[in-house]
């Protein structure tokens, strides 16, 4: 593997991950491309005690442009991408559109009467993650050495990212389908650098903790033990990892994959376990593919242990999950989830664990 | 306003809530009409400590009739409805397919190797609550004296649904549009009474209860009393009501409407605030509809005290919110929400009221 960096055209930082040592990349942007200005800030919605983003400069962005004018392929004479070189195995840049940004402005303090709502700047990082120059290609369609090399590109940017003073939690995830709202179809995934613990990472490990103190044992392994017992959820498993659907899925089709041996974080995983996770997840990958004989939309998320809090208490995991719930039906996050937060699933998760399994041996 | 309750084919009730006195409704139901059944179990999720429900029966509920089936118009010759009346003003019934419902089985208790994983029945009750029986209308075409005949109904739903043993919650909402989900256009909201308090009421309440441990204030209060002294996201008021974007709204336009006296529920509103609704809320539901000149995909969830716990603290209030955030685009719900529960809203909170209060004024 062999990693090379440089700087686009408007000083945004592109890193170039190949697969063989002897990979020689083009660094030069010859674009003229004007700063990227990013107004983002964060706000405290009290009654929820959670960070809500505002980034207005997003509106513009890019939307399912045209294929020949798609700014993930490699550069070609004529066509200048945001990858300057002519080809690339993975390469990682700094979003031109970003939710966070280091270097947003300061925001007015929020002076409001009774002292309770607060603004802060959206300080953080967002990249881009191209898994493949083949635009018509898909991350199920990757070889398990390539996946080998995206997680070294995953391990760097977790490592990287956490340096940011700012940043409190590295999220790498990628969203597939025009479904789930996604705008560039060229197979590319994401990592956000939040300048908070985010929702639901914060909910999690308040519950962990609350079951660490009353128990003195950790919930993570905990689930992940009887799931393994009770197997009727177990997708498939290898030596080092598990695929199971939670007993208490929210989405039609969800699979955490877990390794083993928990840990807080991608950069903690040993050489095996990275080696290992690329054919356990591409089986999965493709068994979503075959359930309904159509491409399945799904937000795959790496949960990560907080940069610096509650690392003893974390698990890495990867929760994949899809809103299709038939072959001409979504499920739509509608009154109940969106009002409520109360999720209703129609796909009871031991049947979606054997249709699943089906389709691994097809 | 007249109530006139009755049982459906299948045992299901059915109750009539008339605009005058003297309207007379057709009460016999002359299908025939198998039992339903209802598989609801609700599964705790132990990370996130939620409960989530699982309701596979669902699967196969009506998905978009052509007009001349629609299960919510009036019955008429050769074709019956739920509604056997060959007209209503407003009408309520149970789901034929709920997420929740009074008989449901009971289940095994699932006896996992840590103790850790907990399901139960899914006991509850879910409701259809028709706004008139003109199928091409829409709630923002309703007359404000419509309004008050439907707030009686959800009045009436609310202290019914509490009476039932097992319901935490009730909770009235009602979708709007294709892009929400939306499987009837019939205009129609739906009432769920649960049987757990729901995730953001459990979050939301548990917030308000720490702020007023350390400060002696209610934060719904001191939020309202906020909006109101900084106004640059006052949408629109009048004697009783304030309609505002929450400085920290999440979706592209998103309205909170609240009582200028906080009340816990639906039924403490007196009766000038129940006729002082209807006028406010149909302004705020037009102005959606003309901000692009297409009609807004909407959610409008009433937030109400729970049955029985912290009721001291709560505050009624509505959050209508759309996913749409330009004529042509919709905020889909991707990795960092539907992941990490991050939110990033695009369009600033304070463009957002401005957008609709011109909209208001044309």
């Amino acid at each position: 593997m062999k990693r090379t960096s440089a700087l686009l055209a408007d000083g945004r930082e592109i890193i170039y991950f190949d697969d063989t040592d002897d990979a020689v990349r083009e660094l030069n942007d010859p674009r003229d491309l004007p700063a990227a200005l990013t107004a983002s800030e964060i706000r405290h919605d009290v009654l929820l005690d959670e960070w809500v983003a505002v980034a207005s400069h997003r509106q513009t962005r890019t939307h399912l442009p045209p294929t020949d004018q798609c700014p993930l392929c490699p550069s070609r004479s004529g066509h200048h991408t945001e990858i300057p070189s002519p080809d690339y195995d993975v390469v990682v840049f700094e979003n031109r559109f970003p939710s966070f940004a280091e270097n947003v402005p300061d925001v007015e303090p929020w002076l409001d009467a009774a002292h309770v709502m607060e603004r802060r700047p959206g300080r953080g990082r967002c990249e881009v993650v191209c898994f493949t120059s083949d635009h018509d290609s898909s991350f199920a369609a990757l070889t398990p050495d390539r996946v080998r090399t995206v997680m070294e590109a995953w391990v760097d940017r977790t490592v990287e990212l956490s340096r940011i003073d700012a940043v409190e939690q590295v999220f790498i995830f990628e969203n597939q389908g025009p479904e789930i709202g996604v705008t560039l179809t060229h197979p590319h995934g994401q990592v956000y650098a939040y300048p908070f613990v985010t929702p639901t990472t914060s909910q999690m490990l308040a519950a962990v903790r609350r079951h660490h103190d009353r128990t003195g044992h950790n919930l993570f392994e905990q689930l992940l033990a009887s799931e393994l017992a009770d197997g009727s959820r177990v997708v498939t498993e290898n030596e080092h990892w598990v695929a199971f659907v939670p007993g208490s899925a929210r989405w039609p089709f969800e699979v955490h994959l877990y390794p083993r041996d928990r840990v807080a974080d991608l950069p903690a995983l040993g050489d095996t376990e990275r080696d290992a996770f690329g054919p356990i997840y591409l089986s999965v990958l493709r068994a979503f593919d075959r359930l309904f004989g159509v491409p399945m939309p799904y937000i795959s998320a790496w949960h990560q242990a907080p940069v610096r809090s509650d690392r003893e208490l974390a698990a890495l995991h990867l929760r994949l999950f899809s809103i299709r719930r038939d072959k001409d039906k979504l499920k739509y996050l509608a009154g109940s989830e969106s009002g409520m937060g109360a999720f209703v699933n129609d796909v009871p998760p031991e049947q979606a664990a054997a249709s699943l399994r089906d389709a691994l041996q097809q």
